[in-house]
């Protein structure tokens, strides 16, 4: 750290120490649970032998690292389904810290305490509860059954059945059809020995809608497969190897009427159906609702991977020596302009992020009476951060050249990571497409009002982040506007059927429209703590941060917003130049920047961002777990 | 096939058979070396047990299968070190056609065929020939010891040396210190016996610059690593794992005089040095030489890559149904605009590539009198292909979804390929930076003169190839002119260093200079063989994809041409409907242009682009060695 950050700062001939704090930065990233974030992250460190990554170990290691860590994490405390119930923010807190450390267990993290076990207390009753204390501690680990194989994108049309046996009061689980078999499930290929299952309820021939069944699918003590369950395992994947995921099926499988997560439905003994939720759709939305806080976990989880990235790359570019003023190697990369033009956009994006974060997980935790807004929120943060993360690890491996490539560098793995969040509990254009649907039914029913912002003039300071917003909040403002009015005129003049406009026409609009939405809300949460904040010194970083980040939505936005008039071509054309100077004059507290996200030493592990020469002094074949650094 | 083609066509009403030939627009796309590009595709898909790509195997036995391939390849005569004298099209054909099949096959073959042999042969003479049979049929395999841990962007400023021992006539090699260990040096970890080691040549005190030395590092026979050399095996990475990697260092090795590669510098057996070329840079430039045919080979094998994604992905989504107007699960995803805004302008863009390769490949081949050129046309190419196929893997995953997370569907690992491609052989960005530089020096010279082009107005006809290709010329000139007056005042005028004006003000204008021109570059040709050919059918569908991947480079820098006069905003507002317009009319022709790709069904192998239901209907663990498809 010292020599990293001597090293850069040296160049640049300023004083190493930031003029802002680096702790009351941090505070605003992570707001809560600070207490138990140390403590997570200290029994990381701690637990060096299990925690440190591993790289050319069999399948079947790596899946039972992920395990053994997520069960020691689960053993230790830091994490409970209760939380759910009693400290909500704190299931996102522990995903943020276990994804600064295994892209696998945190996912089999989110699956097992979210999806299972969230969605067992949520939609089971006391009953079920019995379970909880076990699911902690990962004596039973428990995995999800949604998305069947030929419905991925349009699950209420699953053929998974669940057909009431009147004779015994029991339920028949069953797959009738290959296109049937759960899909992707993870936890499920060794671990898992309960699955909650979702299943078309029959009930002496009448359909009652998907529902959720609480299966047991192995012994929990010898995680032998149960009778009539079949498992696959889906093998190797882009990343997360550590996450063991299956194809499951069921052969008529029989659970007792107390399987049946009754909190919305029950069966009685009798056989008699009774629901609070009458119509179908209502039902099969109630019983996914669990998907809704596991995209703000993908979030928070590859968020921290996205920051992981970030402090590796800027500490290696702040050490790695190339091409000087006069030809020898005495330049560190990171006060090249190519290599901060590169990276410190995506610092400051990680802040806006970060923050939008934070918001979206309040307003989650802490609904307002019309829960549309959460839908909206969270459907768009989760697009927005990993779309983020993706772009963050792939440009930062790039920027460090061959060293990024190896896995003992730990950036590329973000690149695998982020693309499992990309496409996991919602495809993001998908989900973009559900969050402009709802955002202009909400401006319709005069619920949503979005903020208009103000186009820009010759005469606009781009230095100044309330015009910066104010530039997005237009383009918001303005995208919402136009699909609003091509839908009028292509669904309400000509009567073409909104389908068909919706899926064929107007994609390039509705995309734009809920980026615009996130991008606002992000930019309107990161000036919002500029105005809010006491202290000067985390003010005046706020402030160059923000107009990074604002600039740099604004330079990838360009064409639209010059072409429809939100920027003059003669303002627009400074824009460039604009945030290539605010990146140079941010480019010297990057290290401070990456220091406040708060990942300790101990968890760093890449070479590159310690001493990575001393890494290829002796004989390592690419591991970490004898690393001298 | 049919059936995903019928699948698709069935939606869009249009008959299976496309208006053009698919066997003419493939001899567009291979002109070279059909014969054996042929006998290469029937030699792998004969070759199954070889070539059905592994996933759950352990690393030697993934590094094994890579040579085993190659091998295979070399003993079949696909490929020799000699058609870089005699046929050297083919040497990029070669690998063209084994980055259908393998990754890390190919890279070992570029390592091998291109560093190593092509070296040899160019730097070595006649005493050096003998070994050529043995190389070709991979009795002996080689690596390219240039890079050094400390030198990677740098490396004239490397620090192995060659000390030349009047006593006893040899050459002693070297590494001095940890930073000199030879780096990344493909084949090293296992399986070369010959390593081209590049040391500064030292003779009585005297430094001649750098050369390049035939160093024995293995045993032949055995493998077993010789004494004096030091080998350290870099383990797992992003991707390739089937390329061993290693550290190479050097302890007083000694070799006879005649290793030396005694092309241009001979030192004789008396202690004196001559050489042809005078100054030690000049002599470091030439002894790099192959490194220029090396980016082609990177950029040939990367494509593949490219070409094999989109046919994966293109295939499903003509496949995989989703939500239809109707709520039913019954509409292709191809069909939707999202996927193919997403995927076709990368198909057009992949046409547009291949065709840009196929022009550079033909001025290396038969350079003009003047090879800068050469130079520039090749360090630009590399760049735009290989940063073209991480998108293309990285889209083409993400709108797969989860089907695309798995190693059997091969589209994740382009993302890793192509990552590889990125920064070997000269990072994309910096030689991006040697692009703009000599194509300045070259037009200041005059030996250069970029097309004008034409700025457009309100009523240019974007519907007009040639109309794009002028825009993209005029951004070309523009933006060259733009950094020559930049440098004229800051340098010239002001008197700034050109090393600080470089490096830290003008990154974004560098960077785009030489993007235009390679964007340029690829325009001029496709918009050429529109002209050219004789062939209705193809001059059309040349037309449509000159229209997707012409609007689409505009799209992308339509902020910087519009707010630099060469679109006015109003024409400027109608590219994306004119994009989308043009991607829906070039989308039913999917399937046939990724035929035109001529990838083998028997090489295809994802199940997602054959029969993913009767995938999933067995265990197979994700692996495809057992597939029934």
């Amino acid at each position: 750290m010292t020599r990293s950050a001597s090293a850069f700062t040296s160049i640049h001939g300023s004083d190493p120490a930031p003029d802002f704090s680096v702790e009351a930065l941090n505070k605003l990233l992570d707001p809560d649970n600070r207490d138990t974030r140390k403590r997570f992250k200290k029994f990381m460190v701690d637990n060096h032998d299990l925690f440190v990554p591993r790289f050319d170990i069999s399948l079947k290691e790596e899946r039972d690292r992920a395990f053994q860590r997520l069960r020691a994490i689960g053993r230790e405390g830091l994490v409970s389904v209760l939380d759910f119930e009693n400290n909500p923010l704190n299931i996102f807190a522990a995903h943020e810290c276990i994804g600064m450390a295994d892209a696998g267990s945190a996912t089999k993290m989110t699956v097992h305490f979210n999806l299972f076990g969230g969605t067992l207390i949520k939609l089971g009753t006391e009953r079920h509860r019995h379970l909880v204390p076990a699911i902690d501690r990962l004596d039973v680990t428990g995995c999800f059954g949604l998305t069947e194989l030929g419905y991925g994108n349009n699950a209420i049309e699953m053929e998974t059945t669940a057909t009431w046996d009147p004779a015994t009061s029991e339920f028949v689980i069953n797959s009738p059809s290959p296109k049937s078999q759960k899909y992707w499930i993870s936890n499920g290929a060794v671990h898992a020995s309960y699955c909650i299952v979702f299943a078309q309820l029959r009930i002496g021939g009448k359909e009652e809608g998907v529902h959720a069944f609480l299966v047991p699918i192995r012994d929990p003590a010898t995680l032998k497969v149960l009778p009539g369950v079949t498992i696959r395992d889906m093998g190797r994947k882009q990343e997360l190897d550590g996450v063991d995921n299956a194809l499951l099926a069921f052969h008529n499988v029989r659970i007792p009427r107390e399987g049946l997560l009754n909190r919305h439905s029950e069966v009685e003994a009798d056989g008699s159906f009774n629901s609070k939720i009458s119509s179908r759709r209502g039902r099969f939305i109630r019983v996914a609702d669990q998907l809704l806080s596991g995209r703000l976990c993908i979030a928070a989880m590859t968020l921290s991977g996205a920051k992981l990235s970030l402090k590796i790359a800027i500490r290696y570019a702040a050490t790695r020596m190339a091409v000087g003023p006069d030809g020898r190697s005495d330049a560190p990369i990171l006060s090249y302009q190519l290599q901060q033009r590169a990276i410190i956009p995506l610092l400051a994006r990680t802040y806006a992020l970060a923050l939008g974060m934070n918001r979206v997980k309040n307003i989650w935790a802490n609904p307002a009476a019309d829960s549309a807004d959460v839908v909206r929120e969270v459907c768009v943060i989760k697009p927005l951060v990993t779309w983020h993360a993706e772009r963050t690890g792939s440009i930062c491996r790039e920027r460090c050249g061959g060293q990024g490539y190896l896995k003992a560098s730990r950036i590329a793995s973000t690149i695998g990571f982020a693309h499992a969040g990309i496409t996991a509990e919602g495809d993001n254009s998908v989900l973009m497409q559900k969050v402009a649907k709802e955002l202009l039914a909400g401006i319709q029913e005069r619920k949503v009002i979005l903020p208009r912002g103000a186009a820009a003039t010759e005469s606009s300071d781009l230095e100044d982040p309330h015009v910066l917003r104010d530039i997005i909040r237009a383009w918001s403002a303005k995208a919402a506007k136009d699909l609003a009015d091509n839908l009028a005129a292509k669904v309400g003049k000509q009567g073409r059927p909104l389908f068909d406009v919706w899926m064929h026409d107007e994609s390039e609009t509705i995309q734009r429209v809920s980026r615009a939405y996130g991008e606002r809300l992000c930019m309107d949460e990161l000036v919002g703590q500029i105005v809010k904040t006491n202290d000067a010194g985390t003010r005046n970083i706020l402030t160059k941060i923000a107009r990074v980040h604002g600039l740099a939505v604004i330079e990838r936005e360009l064409g639209w917003l010059v072409t429809n008039g939100l920027i003059p071509p003669k303002l627009g054309a400074t824009v460039e130049g604009r945030l290539s100077a605010d990146v140079a004059i941010l480019a010297p507290d990057a290290i401070p920047l990456v220091d406040a996200f708060d990942i300790p030493e101990g968890l760093l592990y890449a070479p590159i961002a310690i001493d990575w020469e001393r890494y290829n002094e002796y004989d390592n074949h690419g591991e970490l777990v004898t690393a001298k650094l």
